[in-house]
């Protein structure tokens, strides 16, 4: 590995996880914002559409993504919807890919297709692709070419669970997943539904009957688990901007306690520069890592016997999305994993 | 039944619920507010700590419980903390009682010295005492000296449960409740924990050790199931100021469907005034209630087969605190139920 | 006056204001909603798209205006944008009409035309119409055919400001009007702008190049003053969903002081029922009229000698929208002014 | 220069500012965090009271003041209450000093006995404090013993208004402040008026009898304008955790436009890399500088001939204060004034 710069586009730079990613990568010391693609608003800088860019280093005009010369680039980061996302990363040839939609998350293209509502756009891709959860993607992603970033839901889901499945210390059975999240996590898109007159001071849950994150949850569970794993999952809209909280009920393996199940965590995470398992007794909270790219985790004895609570917090927008995939860039380059991810949380 | 005033005094009217009850008992056509207790705040007026009634008609000046003639009232409503409101409470003789602490909810004395850390200050009463979730109680209350009136977490869980256990359609195990609340069931007494720039912009779980409405639940799930039922029950806090949802997940009795469960409740709750079960696929939100008090609920079948899912949402201050109160109150004296409590949901 | 019940339409009941509207006038003792107008939303309940309806007594499905028959109505009530509202409205003969939007506020048409971006649909219409801040219209109503009531930052600007420019106790320049307004002031319309992640947690003045509630200010002050006044007016949208709060600095008149001003707004508002100066040093604040048609006022000493400053708040969407169009109703069929008006504020 | 690493004590750390300064102060490449003061909170670590500290670096355990060897220090940090603050600071001999508090913004001991209710507990040392508005301060601090750091309210206010009285195009009169502010400005004392459920949903104004950021807005605008200037200054809670908007209405100078005016602050600011006059017609937000030290200014002609506005937006606990601390420490220290301090602003 050189001292070099490497050039970086994103696509899809006009929405919040794309903004974000921007705001990251622009002071991260590596890399060159070489690119930025957006269709609606092409022509306009950041600036125009993101103020709060103003006082930030000069970036590219935004353009259409057919006419940046993405060939040039060391690395494109995807942050287009799911289906624009694969048609677009499946005509690149050279560069890293950084892919922040769906599209390469699912290993099965049929799952794919149940939950997407049509066939996948490249299914050709799906080998190439490594599921980007960073900290038990981190042998993979060196010689990976396309990094497919969890979805902020599995990501929190997945660091919650995986150590306890993988150590069987939970059950692969009667997993219950309720998740709060942020207003953000649905996009810049000007639907009423995320209006602040509906939002604030209320809260409400949705996707009862089957959210997209859920067949990435249990793609990633049953591996861990080496069983087919089905899980309850409810998520809920909250009034505030960034953040996502889940509250998992599990029942723990015969003969293991809430105890041995926060040992096996604290063990697998105690080097983890991002994921902390808090003290004993202390309740993650979503203002613990708001605006950084930290994860906060513990486990407490339920009140129903052989059963567990585990709680996870994360920022939606960067550990649940551009902060995440700028570790998965770090990791595909050879940088140090936290470069330009350094920043603390930002509280109150 | 006449047509008669009933003379109503309001213990603890200077914290956010005895104030919720004020703002409903003072349009009540037949009450007359003709005592307000509060310790610290005695000698002013409702006006000077709770600014928003000074629009509103004249009330008498704050007291000290026992200078207010409690004897002379028809009904004394209690909104102290508990173990105060007992000790109060247990020297009245002849008015009636509607108590919104945590008192008089649970039959056994034992397992109220084992949650509230002490033995229980009137013992004697607690058979003379109604637990008040309204639509359950409607027999018992106009006979009963004291109602006593559920927390708020309660109220929307037994709302949420109790039509399936005790038609045998929820099995009495692995009964799963996510709590959200607004700020205001944390009362109104100057905490770091609440400090607006605590709360906004954040969420966290917390009484994960064991929460003090679980006995309460667990109380009332038992009889109906008749078979003890213990829960998973996990409260988080919301930045909004009024509202509560709760998601629970349940194990359907063999052979029952989520589909068969929502129409139990149809059934239970059709004539109800103030507790509904929304359009099939409508998700509670608490927005639907905000400021009245109403309730509403759903059913959703779950991802694990077996499963369902029950949504419920009140607002935690009104049908979770003094407007179940006041209903109760209602009931007590032989007026319609629905009396002072008819104003709509304020949204947005 | 008989006991008769009125029948009434509102046209625009999908927005916001006309949503608040209908849940006043449902509870109106002497109004049968008789009609419900829509456009994209006809078809539907007003539950479907407002699901706080859903626990109220039933309503007229909504339906295109122009199926309604708006000739059986006693009142029509429009809650439709600017220029819609008179095009509709100027086709109607027999009843009364209340109207929301700005299309009669202003009596000169070519004003209208500077402000509004084209000729006024029906200048015919302007004499009929009174300019309905209520205190101050009373007289006029009862004989009106049309109450243009005023815009939501007008009302407070005007209730705080008249009685000091009719008793020469302000001086007719030098206004500078700060206004808050909480988002429900710029409509459900599913704009970027009005995305909770853009509104929360922020704060941003708009409209700084002139808004459209300027002229309607100055028509009436100068009207007030006998004298043309010009004022400076600087909208902020906060972070709430309701309330309005203005800050205003003027320069008393040669020899007044605060002190005298406010005595004269304590003595013109002493009898009204929604209008209330605050006890002397006491700030007006938005929760204390939240979800009523109250308003609060004060007056202060400036620190610069021969200036004041008065606060008023209102809740936008009562005082300044709904709830005063009900005020006005009531006022131009001669029932009492505050009945469906009673309800007092809800804080939290 | 060499290029060593300066030891730093922030006394005060318990505290929304101190906890700040610490947040930004432990990712500056040339600090070294050497003590933290706390007194009620002594003997617990920053992440028992903060933790969002927690994944960070560690950090020295909270001690009382006078445990700490501040005489080791280069530098002291003051994040206390006025007067506790002069006295702890006054005792110390070598290091520099940048104190947040009130102590010694004010040249003169008598006006500060006038706002802050008694005599200044060292006046002595008044004249060896710099008023560090860093902006304008930046040729006097590499030499002053102590950087006194302006309110967050005068901040913005001078930053806004400096420049224009400076080249005489503002009237040294009939200035009126109208200032948001986050509630994090009010610190992190459990007091009622700061609950979560007396600031959400609403917004009021305060200290309209007199604030304590008077005095020294008028002193820095005295001294620009060559003559007495007294303001209006109206402060207003709004519900946000971080930000201050100031919207600000001037008098011209005969002959002036706003258009001149706003010319004169491009100058005046261009080459500084945290103030920035925004785009003509764009309005400032505080969403543009979240989190971030950079201030966004603009102004507008007034409606009323003469006029004009000038709005002002800040971060209130970085630009408005910890962050201004540290431009300031960088600038005494002879260090890029820019270090520690380049993120940019979080949005949303």
């Amino acid at each position: 590995m050189t001292d070099r710069t490497f050039k970086v586009a994103v696509l899809g730079a006009s929405g919040y996880t794309g903004a974000d990613f921007v705001r990251l990568a622009s002071r991260h010391p590596r890399l060159e914002i070489a690119g930025l693609g957006a269709n609606a608003k092409a022509g306009q800088n950041m600036s125009d559409i993101w103020p709060h860019f103003l006082p930030l280093r000069p970036l590219p005009v935004l353009q259409p993504a057919e006419e940046i010369d993405l060939e040039a680039m060391d690395v494109v980061v995807g942050c287009l919807p799911h289906g624009a996302s694969a048609e677009i990363l499946s005509r690149i040839e050279g560069p890293r890919i950084i892919d922040l939609s769906a599209d390469f998350r699912l290993r099965s293209a049929e799952t794919y297709a149940d939950w997407y509502g049509g066939p996948h756009p490249a299914p050709a891709l799906l080998p190439d692709a490594v599921y980007g959860l960073s900290e038990f993607a981190r042998d993979r992603l060196p010689s990976a070419r396309i990094a497919a970033c969890p979805g902020c839901y599995p990501t929190a889901a997945l660091l919650a669970l995986l150590p306890g499945l993988m150590a069987d210390m939970i059950a692969p059975r009667n997993i219950s997943i309720m998740a709060l999240s942020g207003v953000t996590g649905a996009g810049r898109a000007a639907k009423e539904a995320n209006l602040f007159a509906e939002v604030a001071e209320a809260v409400h849950p949705y996707g009862l009957g089957g959210h997209r994150h859920m067949p990435e949850i249990e793609q990633e569970l049953s591996a861990a688990a080496r069983a087919a794993v089905t899980v309850s999952f409810v998520p809920h809209l909250i009034p505030m901007n960034r953040g996502e909280l889940e509250t998992i009920t599990v029942e723990l393996a015969p003969g293991r306690s809430a105890q041995e199940l926060r040992g096996a965590m604290v063990d697998r995470y105690e080097d983890e520069p991002f994921v902390h398992v808090l003290p004993e007794g202390t309740a993650p909270a979503t203002r613990m890592v708001r605006g950084s790219n930290h994860a906060v985790l513990n486990v407490f004895a339920d009140r129903v016997p052989g059963r567990a609570i585990i709680v996870a917090a994360i920022d939606n927008l960067v550990k649940g999305s551009s902060g995440q995939a700028l570790q998965n860039l770090n990791l595909m380059l050879g940088l140090p994993e936290t470069m330009g991810l350094e920043q603390g949380p930002l509280f109150p």
